[in-house]
């Protein structure tokens, strides 16, 4: 197999985020790599922690995913700790992956010292492996030892598969005059030996908001970030995205999403998603270019949204960014095959700003050369506008080179 | 840009095929292409033919596809002729668009001295470019005058893009005593400069078969065909299918579908649009391995294609094999990302005659070595038994590629 090359993407510098009290995390091995890399995280949340969580929509699921469903909803939306490992999902493995999660989890809760149900899960890597809990049972006690704040750039790392950088974004807001910080660290679409794209995202605050307020925040806030993106349009059975507050920020608890005194909050969370979810594609596997897909004048959001994906997803159109061909054709053919009705003769396309087609058919001031150069670009902007209504949408994805196939295509070794 | 290479399925030699008593077919050079090949048909039919046809459900369509349907319309399922040519879709390409059609066929229908209404048309190629008739109307007269029976392997050439081979279908029914002849040509996933992928299929026969026998014919047998084949779920602007019978055969007409008399036509009618449906997917764009999908057992047979059609198009699983990997890991996600509801601890899936997995985790006797010998071959059969029902489905579709991406991402030129 090739080496898997840096994304042109990847940051120079990773930006160091603040601590946030009341969330403690310790990073180590539990060996389900042949290579000598970190693969284990804990970390361990306040008393007064609250927690919602959104995930896989896959029916398969996985393991950890049923489990930190389970437990969020036994506890009414609080948690204590989350153990997550790369290098084995322990999805499609049975009761076997269910008792080996439990047992994990278990561990980890006792080596931190907090009740077992009250530890989350969360893996990365291939599918149909059973998780090993003897690799998990015998480090726990020893990382456990080292929990302390901080430490965001080692723990993103240690959630890596195939991902070539780590992912993290932090933001602050105020609530009530009192300043509150929120860091987020994700893994994107990556294979190890080779396994899933899969996503996952772990976000912290020390804001004092109640779950189901949380809850809210994170589904409205993953509507426009990690759930418009996508990779190659596969589904993971792990993928989740978890959201913590400690509460220790100090300022008077939100009950719901909608106080107004939550307003600035929001947006930086938001910003914290946007900023993953970009790095997610920016990441995507054999990533060369990024590319924004908008669309305007669909007949709603949804009709919108399902073009944006179409288009995201074609592979002729994928392939032809790849080749940084601005092939408005096959954009075209994508719009059409969505089972959404459109006026064909009111379809206008553009590459950042110049008009590929307009009325449906090629634009008049159609410039191949400027078009051309546009192209060469690593972020790209796709417009549409359909003329059928007021519905419109954002997804972003990324090209499909020889890359993504050389990752995929390697033997599970 | 590479050469492309012929795809490793192609036949050594192209059998030739019977000519077909009321089909007559001419072949030339409009020259929508730089290089010397024949990109142009005319077919010539008897008065008598009765004419079917299925049309791509994109919803932007074509010029091309739009004529043909409202001829057919028109008519009442008879027809005199078809113009087809490869090099130029004429999809996306507005009024002018139609337009051009028009003129093109009315151009070859007076050529061929037959009703300009009962012309038919057909195009293949780049979309959003015009169709510049004038091309056309600069040598249908000469073709024209070329008008003979038989040619199947030159027509088949002719309509070819970025097709390896020509694809050729024949086989032999009686009605009545009456022996009949089913030809049929078909081209496939191809770009040229680079298009789209887009499928034609034109089958004639000698038997006498009304227009609305040959239309419920035409779309049963699709259904196991045409629909269940797919290269990389795009579908095409043009997409179509024509079924013509002639009635030179001698026989009573079939007037119904159901007409126990027209079964071993039917079946020879099946047997040549799925050999003409295989042989597109094994040489669709940077094919290597031809691969049918069974799945059993799913709620419904809907659900299942849903299943089978979802495993085929997902690129994990696609590049997998191209690695020749048995990654059943990547088909239980594509399983679990459809939407129905799956029972995961039932699924279980072989490769051949080899079981990977058994009640909803690996299989006991998975054997890593056999598996891998296996997944050298060319032509390999993946079965999923689901475990909720009676539905079933039979997908075929090829790997994913890198030369599927260099075919693809190279620059319209």
């Amino acid at each position: 197999m090739g080496v898997i090359q840096t994304s042109p993407f990847a940051p120079e510098v990773i930006a160091p985020a603040p601590a946030i009290d009341g969330v403690e995390l310790a990073i180590g091995r539990a060996g389900f790599y042949k290579t000598d890399r970190p693969d284990l995280v804990l970390f361990r949340l306040a008393a007064s922690t609250k927690a919602a969580g959104i995930f896989t929509t896959n029916r398969v699921g996985s393991s950890p995913t049923d489990h930190s469903l389970a437990a969020l909803a036994a506890s009414r939306g609080t948690a204590r700790g989350l153990l997550v490992n790369a290098g084995c999902a322990n999805a499609f493995t049975g009761d076997a992956g269910d008792q080996a999660c439990r047992i994990s989890t278990a561990a980890a809760a006792a080596a931190m010292g907090v009740p077992a149900e009250a530890v989350l899960a969360a893996s990365t890597g291939v599918i149909g492996v059973l998780l090993d809990s003897g690799k998990i049972l015998a480090v726990v006690p020893e990382i456990a030892r080292r929990l302390a704040p901080g430490q965001w750039t080692d723990a993103a790392r240690a959630i890596m598969t195939t991902d070539t950088f780590p992912k993290i974004a932090s933001a602050r807001a105020a609530i009530d005059g009192k300043s509150v910080n929120i860091v987020g660290i994700a893994k994107g679409s990556g294979m190890i030996a080779p396994d899933l794209a899969t996503m996952l995202a772990f976000i912290f605050t020390d804001a004092n908001i109640s779950a189901s307020a949380l809850g809210t925040m994170l589904r409205a806030g993953a509507e426009d970030s990690f759930n418009s993106v996508t990779v190659d349009g596969d589904c993971s059975t792990n993928d989740c995205a978890l959201l913590f507050a400690t509460g220790k920020a100090g300022h008077r608890a939100i009950a719901r999403a909608s106080d107004p005194r939550a307003t600035g909050f929001r947006h930086a969370l938001n910003a914290v998603m946007e900023e993953l979810a970009v790095a997610l594609v920016k990441d995507g596997e054999g990533a060369r270019k990024f590319v924004t897909i908008r669309i305007a004048g669909a007949q709603s959001d949804r009709a919108a949204k399902k073009f944006a994906r179409t288009i995201a997803e074609s592979p002729l159109v994928k392939t032809a960014i790849a080749g940084e061909d601005a092939n408005w054709g096959r954009i075209v053919m994508a719009l059409g095959r969505t089972g959404y009705a459109i006026s064909r003769h009111r379809i206008a396309i553009r590459f950042g700003d110049l008009w590929a087609a307009r009325n449906g058919a090629i634009s008049p001031d159609y410039d191949e050369a400027a078009m051309s150069a546009y192209m060469k670009r690593p972020e790209l902007e796709i417009g549409i506008e359909v003329g059928d209504g007021p519905g419109q949408a954002r997804m972003r994805t990324c090209d499909l080179t020889r890359a993504y196939v050389e990752i995929n295509g390697d033997y599970r070794s």
